[in-house]
């Protein structure tokens, strides 16, 4: 790893690769996931689903399953004491369906038993009447007249348009233009753990839900909406939780809200833990994506138009559709100056799972199709694709498609330039080989992605943290965002010792307890380092100035020269050849009777943009990936084997350089897996392989070598700098890895995955 | 009752009887107390206890313990990690003693078995091998040299000294003086719940500790000194406490501290719940008191001087004893101007139960003794006690013993008259009367108590307060004082309803969790209106502002008149006729994304007493109680019965009429409870009567008559102007009873409880 940038001032922890907090519980085995808490009286859930794509429910009996020994309740959506309505972005998902069930493998009831077991047989027991309705399975027969109705009058959850220039003119007037279609399928999130919740009453009516989540609040605004409950009632305490990237977003919400339904029915504490299929059922995917992209340039190879129809499948109900529609939708142009553009998206109801976030967030999909596109379009401009993105390249003062000027912090000329030099690119692009029946060669892409919620989720882009310094100079913080794996607890814990000048060891973050801090918004958008981050900032502020003056007086008090300057770092504070450490400096504070507890608050800059005419400020600050890969294609099977990555982004300070590496390792597997392997199938609205063994993921041996370049371009507003770093890893691989098919075999293959088959089909074409 | 005072400004919450927050929950019995909690996997833990007042320990053996079904650990001061001190004011108390015990009942060993049943039965099949010491009972035979070490070389916990002017030249001076011993006995605290904590281990090494507790920052000392574990690691919860008059200030962190080290050693939540008896016998009592007073006066009925020497019992080791008499120490002259002085003190160890808080704190001792002598005093220079009181009484301006000058909120005086013109005292202690066997007569006292923890816990006399508005308006409010039964969850729910203008409803106080809000002392010293309130206040504060400014914009929107003034009260803002309710004004302020959680911190002013000369300002306020009690005397039994108490305090505003009449009608019980009936025996060191049968408190069917009087001087740094009253009820009773016994029949019994034995033979002497 190499890391290059402004140089920055020395700190203490941030920067470093301080060791993970939470290594110790995760490597011995003492992490308590949801599945591992245990309550005394605890009763166990399980979902009734729907056995086909669009139902009408005409009648649900438990007639069989009360016979289960354990049996304890059958729960309905007559159980549900508030507005039966998933409090999401649009209000059409009911925490159990009333009269229709609009995709298989939807929860339409849910028992309740002594044992997990028995709640399952029961749940297998309950009969379902019902009559069948018609359905519709691919998007594009959605949007079409006639279609069947899952939502709505035309089956288009939401839709956008960003139009700038005069598109037709410049399609007219360019030397030169690409047009393609693309498509990509379903990713799963395979997180380690399912979807899982704990639901324990309290007295008085409240209700303490233990989940692994990514966004506790999202949670209790639907646990207090099903109870029809006050806020101050609920509680959420996040779990452990076994990886996210987005599956534990927003459905955790329901799930939770299932557990908190069945709790109090029951009045005993009730979990509800998802079994590997139905985790594939019924819990949101990376939402298919289709794509018809067109660009056009002038003589010099100057991109002057872009023309964008994309839709995303966003399943039977609208759950996160709208904004991840709108995230993809602002950055379809890809990141390049382009005078022209007219895109046009759509997010179409169909009757399948439900798709919502997932890493990337509804750009992977269109950066897919764009990236592609790209390339062609230089082949046909005649250029070099790496050098021909140089010459279009969004640059600090250039605009966006949205009219947005870069002001600062953007490095993407410059990390493509790294990816270029390291890769060997220049050699390797224009003399692919072939060796035997193995063709070999390398792909180009760039990405960038905007930080936080932007104008999507502009009243959520705010964040709380309180940090609380014990009498023993530990130090307890709580934020609202959650570690899930990502490294949050440790990033998050080296700015507040950073900021405190504590000793790294001091320092605790909690996982998130909903009536510790204010609603922060989720845990997504690459959000949480900038957002929580600054709202430590923020909170630890003003304990820095009592601990800093409360060492300054010790200091002078033990005979220190006051004509020094006081020098803190890694807990210590300096006067000359004084000095006194944090634990000592905490006594003294606590001895004066200083306030040592803060609640902390950011909220992030305002954007302009507005969806009436698509412009103005979309996102506060963007990040940027350059990915080179280096691929195998067998000319024989069309099997694809992706043998390096080069990676380099610019994402800011980067705080935990071991998490950073952590994060673009992962992230370019996950790309990788999504564009070589996964391969989710529906048959007749029916998931035809929702398990492990018929599901290809990527693993560790399929991993490409990595070569990854860091080039730090601070961004003021930042936590000691830092932009966002969780996502943009994995947006650039697809294009990149379809790219290095193209040049090593010359197959363009236009839809993820890159299987074999499709690869060879081309090949055979070629 | 009445209330009389200042007209004060019109509120809408504070100042009204407004409905307990914890009613529903503990009149549908849902509260869960300590002992209702159970959590999976859950072990019980039962104490080994020494049966003599002081043995050296030679052996432990659990070898027929085990045998016991479900046995699971023997806990001995081996399973410490940390420091095997508790740490309480001196560190004299191991958490489990390694060679000694030093009295009958203290914990030697703990077992840990699968249920409660069997941990008790294994706990007495537990052989401890011991050789019987030397022990002392009474303690002025433990001042006295040669008698058996219990503490130190003199058996003194602690000892003060309170002088000033010339002493012995008054009494030399003097026209009359008084001279008298008394002595007090035990009280046990006799709450409904008996102490106990549940420790859950946490993944880490932390843990979580269910605590019935007044005083969860003890428990969290005490926890992590005995894990040898950072604070950042234990979470101290405070179950639903039921009762605690001092008695669950600082045990539960002894009690807690077992249970976490019995669940650190079986890695398992270990609960520890305490029967009666044990309760009785091993948990702190009021201390035994030994008082020899003397008043000296001048001609005209002024009090010239006071010579005191007050000891108390501490038992077997020193816990709170040292604060406990310090507060005895400042107060021991009574509320009256007295140029001379000279106190001196002792706190005795003896080989009995540790004596510590107890409603009063020191001071119903030394006042039983200085407010009988008071009359005595009287008597001698031919006065009406309540008029010689009158005379003498503090005044605002006037200097206490220790020269603290009181500047204001000192209704003494009015208060005094209160009594006197409700209770027909003039008449009445004139005429005593004698129907057949039964003389009735009145008696009187006064009191002041200053509230807070003053100069002897100067360090801790500070608080936070977290308080947090959620999207729904609903607001959570965390303290780190604890309800224990007095209505503390309902008097700050009323401030902080008040201070945002939020309605009453929408506001939930929460039990404390010591990670929430920073260490805020004890909940004693009726300090938890005045310092939790006024954290609050500090809290709400900036958020009131915030809510203030958007309710004015949002009626300014509405077309609100701006040249009418902004009336906010009762959860509504109005301008005019345009109105706007607290929850859309919330949602204003979300929809800002302005900062709805803030913590408060609030610290006592500073008081500028010292030990080395006794002088100086030892408290920040005081409140102040008036009593007369009538009693009947039985002149053949001596049996005493307390028909009516007139009392009359100065307290400050008061919050909620309705509680604050709970508290004085508790106090004034719990106080002629001690003062007629509670009679703990020794014999040889063991403790007789430790149960409800042979220890007789007084029930409602021995209650008085109640006429109860406030007058609110109020108190400029008080929340809303309160002071404190938890305890200022209590201390006065024993006296005015003890002088209306006098004013019957006679008899001057200097010893309480005023037993009809005591009575009857003062009656034969009379």
């Amino acid at each position: 790893m190499k890391r290059t940038g402004k140089t920055m001032e020395k700190l203490s922890y941030v920067g470093k690769s301080m060791p993970r907090k939470d290594a110790e519980i995760k490597a011995v085995g003492s992490a308590r996931y949801a599945a591992d808490r245990d309550f005394a009286g605890m009763l166990y859930a399980a979902a009734v689903r729907s056995p086909r794509p669009h139902i009408r429910i005409d009648g649900i009996s438990d007639a069989k399953a009360r016979k289960v020994p354990g049996y304890a309740a059958l729960v309905t959506y007559k159980d549900i004491k508030g507005v039966n309505k998933w409090p999401v972005v649009m209000q059409d998902y009911p925490f159990l369906p009333e009269k229709e069930a609009r995709f298989a493998g939807e929860t339409v009831a849910l028992v309740v038993a002594a044992s997990e077991k028995a709640a399952r047989r029961a749940a297998a027991l309950v009969e379902l009447r019902y009559k069948e309705l018609p359905f519709v399975e691919d998007p594009l027969e959605a949007l079409e007249k006639g279609a069947p109705r899952v939502h709505g009058e035309d089956n288009v959850f939401s839709t956008y348009r960003i139009k700038n220039g005069s598109v037709d003119e410049a399609f007219r007037k360019a030397a030169y233009t690409v047009e393609g279609e693309f498509s990509t399928n379903y990713q799963v999130h395979a997180y380690l753990e399912t979807q899982g919740a704990i639901a324990v009453p309290e007295p008085g009516g409240g209700m303490t839900v233990h989940s692994t989540t990514q966004c506790p609040f999202y949670v209790i605004d639907a646990v207090a909406a099903a109870l029809a409950q006050p806020y101050h009632k609920i509680k959420i305490l996040q779990t452990v939780t076994g990886g996210g990237f987005g599956g534990k977003e927003d459905v955790p919400a329901l799930v939770a809200s299932h557990a908190a339904i069945c709790a109090a029915k029951v009045g005993r504490p009730v979990r509800l833990i998802y079994g590997r299929k139905e985790d594939f059922q019924s819990m949101s995917k990376r939402h298919p994506g289709w794509a018809r992209v067109a660009y056009a340039a002038d003589k010099s190879g100057r991109i002057t138009a872009c023309r964008v129809k994309y839709v995303l499948d966003g399943g039977a109900y609208s759950t996160l559709s709208p904004i991840v529609l709108w995230r993809g939708t602002v950055h379809a142009a890809g990141p390049y100056k382009v005078p022209n553009v007219d895109i046009r998206t759509y997010a179409a109801a169909t009757n399948k799972v439900p798709c919502g976030a997932f890493r990337g967030f509804g750009q992977p999909q269109i950066s897919f199709a764009q990236e592609s596109l790209i390339d062609e379009l230089a082949a046909k401009v005649g250029m070099d694709p790496l050098k021909f993105r140089l010459k279009n390249l969004l640059k600090p003062g250039d605009r966006t498609v949205t009219g947005q000027k870069l002001n600062s912090s953007c490095g993407l000329a410059e990390i493509a330039q790294a990816v270029r030099r390291r890769s060997g690119w220049d050699r390797k692009w224009k003399s692919p080989s072939v060796k035997g029946d193995v063709a070999s060669g390398i792909g180009f892409s760039v990405a960038y992605y905007g930080v936080g919620l932007g104008a999507g989720g502009r009243y959520l882009d705010r964040a709380g943290a309180m940090v609380n310094i014990y009498k023993d100079s530990s130090v307890g913080v709580s934020v609202g965002n959650t570690e899930m794996g990502q490294g949050a607890l440790t990033v998050l814990a080296q700015i507040a010792a950073e900021t405190l000048n504590a000793p790294y060891a001091a320092v605790r973050v909690e996982e998130v307890d909903s009536s510790k801090v204010p609603d922060s918004g989720p845990t997504v958008a690459s959000r949480t380092t900038l957002m929580s981050g600054n709202a430590i900032i923020d909170a630890a502020t003003p304990l820095r100035e009592r601990i800093f003056k409360t060492a300054y007086d010790l200091l002078l008090a033990e005979g220190a020269d006051a004509s020094l300057p006081m020098v803190a770092a890694n807990g210590v504070f300096r006067m000359g050849a004084k000095s006194v450490e944090f634990k000592k400096v905490v006594s003294g504070c606590w001895s004066r009777r200083l306030k040592m507890c803060e609640q902390g608050w950011y909220t992030a800059p305002r954007t302009s943009f507005k969806n009436e005419d698509g412009q103005g400020d979309a996102y506060v600050i963007y990040s940027y990936s350059a990915d080179a890969a280096e691929v195998d294609v067998d000319l024989r099977t069309g099997v694809l084997k992706v043998r390096k990555v080069w990676a380099a982004y610019d994402v800011g300070r980067i705080v935990n350089p071991g998490l950073a590496m952590g994060q673009a390792q992962g992230g370019i597997l996950q790309g990788m897996s999504w564009a070589v392997y996964e391969n989710l199938v529906y048959k007749n609205g029916i998931m035809v392989n929702p398990n492990f063994t018929d599901y290809v993921i990527a693993t560790t041996a399929d991993k490409p070598e990595y070569d990854i370049t860091f080039i730090e371009k601070p961004y003021a507003e930042g936590p000691y700098k830092a932009k966002g770093m969780g996502e943009v890893p994995l947006i650039g691989v697809a294009p990149a890895v379809a790219n290095a098919v193209r040049n090593a075999c010359g197959a363009r293959v236009r839809s993820v995955p890159l299987l074999p088959e499709k690869i060879w089909k081309e090949i055979r074409k070629g």
